[in-house]
């Protein structure tokens, strides 16, 4: 049996994506194994985020903290991870040591974090909020899957090298900050959403200045780019070879990542890659 | 006399605003002593920017190494002062080092990277381009009667201690980057404009962490806020006392700066005060 806790450290999520997520695992009995709680801080609004700073890291800390759950599972990316991680990892106990933590996007930030400190296991993959997409169904069956022991969702391209996986404006506000790991002789994989060219351009403007001493970048897809008054006059890739050539930083192609359904899974560093079964 | 060279390191300059300007100066009298010249670099086109890096770095280069020009203004922000500043800085000559640099937004990476190595006198005020807003026509004439030796356009709480004015997505990028001065000791005063609250909460996480050590920040105008699809439970003004709060940085009030008309003119460092008349 896995038990997983789901908690929500940004946005909230909707009612009807979890009873969704329900009715997915009900009808896929490779997933019998596995049981999953909502801690009902997911619902809960505050502003712009699912309950207020103290609410929403009260329920990271009791998912992480639960000797009886062996995965926290994050419900929805949005805003708001990174003004409650440090201090949830501050008040982190024994039973997080071991857990799987799993999210991408604005929960890069507690990833990152976790990553820094040696805490637990983070993963890059889709969460609950991802099945509203087309084919979303896919996409948290690739989550459900891994956190049961299988290893079929991992990015296709995983290397000998440690490797992360980052959203590229969560990774450019981590960058400096206390909640950025050491990243030398990483493999970094970066995907965005929802942003112009232009801003593409200047996050890799910032961030390859950062991550000097890393083993290379990979690039995932750059989606819904909203159309500008005036063309870039360069592609997403263009611009990631750029800034990595400026930098001094290995180009090594595209990333099997980002902010839709075929979204793969990238445990941080070495771990969490063979199979439990 | 004063004469101004201008050059636009990011986006092009429309036609209309260049003669718009030469007619606003016509009409008035006290401008007489001032004569500005359009590097034609303000109007050339590629993709996003005012020509490619190399036409826009070569014009920057040629108006701030030109020792007849008093003064280099910046027609426009946009974006793509970045990409040629740090070149830009390895091939001024003498005739740079006294010269006067006025503008502001994307323009800020170039000002800051004069201040990081003590060359010329870096300025935030209005550019060119911002003839095109509502009452634009005081916005420009506020920077043409500062560079001809009037300090009436200076922002009105500037005081004993070195101040630097930045867009604060300007500010955030520059973090940690070969561009980035040292703000210790400094009041540092940010404005921004089309950003979500919830990107400003973002940004003021990442600058207050790069922030130790300076005197204080001052809140320009956050304008133009796009509206969510639910409201950030916050204002601007309750961001940065929250994040500088948590950073041990003295919040100082408000700074009358912003992408406006309003936007008043701040000499980077203690310097450039004082009236030339």
């Amino acid at each position: 049996m896995t038990a997983i806790g789901i908690c929500a450290p940004g946005k909230r999520l909707d009612r009807r994506h979890a009873d969704r997520l329900l009715e997915v695992m009900e009808q896929d009995p490779a997933l019998a194994g596995i049981s999953i709680e909502f801690h009902p801080q997911c619902f809960a609004r505050s502003g712009h985020f699912a309950g207020d700073d103290e609410t929403r890291l009260a329920a990271l800390l009791e998912c992480a903290n639960d000797p009886t759950k062996d995965a926290v599972w994050f419900a929805h990316g949005g805003y708001g991870t990174n003004r409650i991680a440090a201090s949830a990892i501050d008040r982190l106990g024994p039973a997080a040591r071991d857990k799987i933590f799993l999210g991408y996007s604005d929960t890069g930030y507690f990833l990152s974090a976790l990553y820094m400190h040696g805490i637990g296991k983070p993963v890059h993959g889709p969460m609950v909020a991802d099945i509203r997409h087309d084919y979303g169904e896919s996409a948290v069956k690739r989550s459900l899957h891994y956190l049961a022991g299988e290893r079929d969702g991992l990015e296709g391209d995983l290397d000998d090298k440690p490797t992360v996986a980052l959203n590229l404006m969560t990774l450019a506000m981590l960058c400096g900050t206390e909640l950025m790991p050491d990243l030398s002789g990483h493999v970094v994989l970066v995907e965005e959403v929802s942003e112009h060219l232009y801003a593409i351009d200047r996050l890799f403007f910032h961030v390859t200045q950062h991550l000097g001493g890393i083993a290379g970048l990979r690039l995932g897809r750059i989606s819904d780019v909203p159309e500008n008054d005036r063309p870039f006059g360069a592609s997403a890739e263009d611009i990631a070879q750029y800034w990595c050539g400026k930098a001094g930083i290995p180009y090594l192609g595209r990333a099997d990542i980002g902010h839709d359904s075929a979204n793969k899974i990238v445990p941080f560093g070495l771990a969490e890659r063979a199979s439990r079964q």
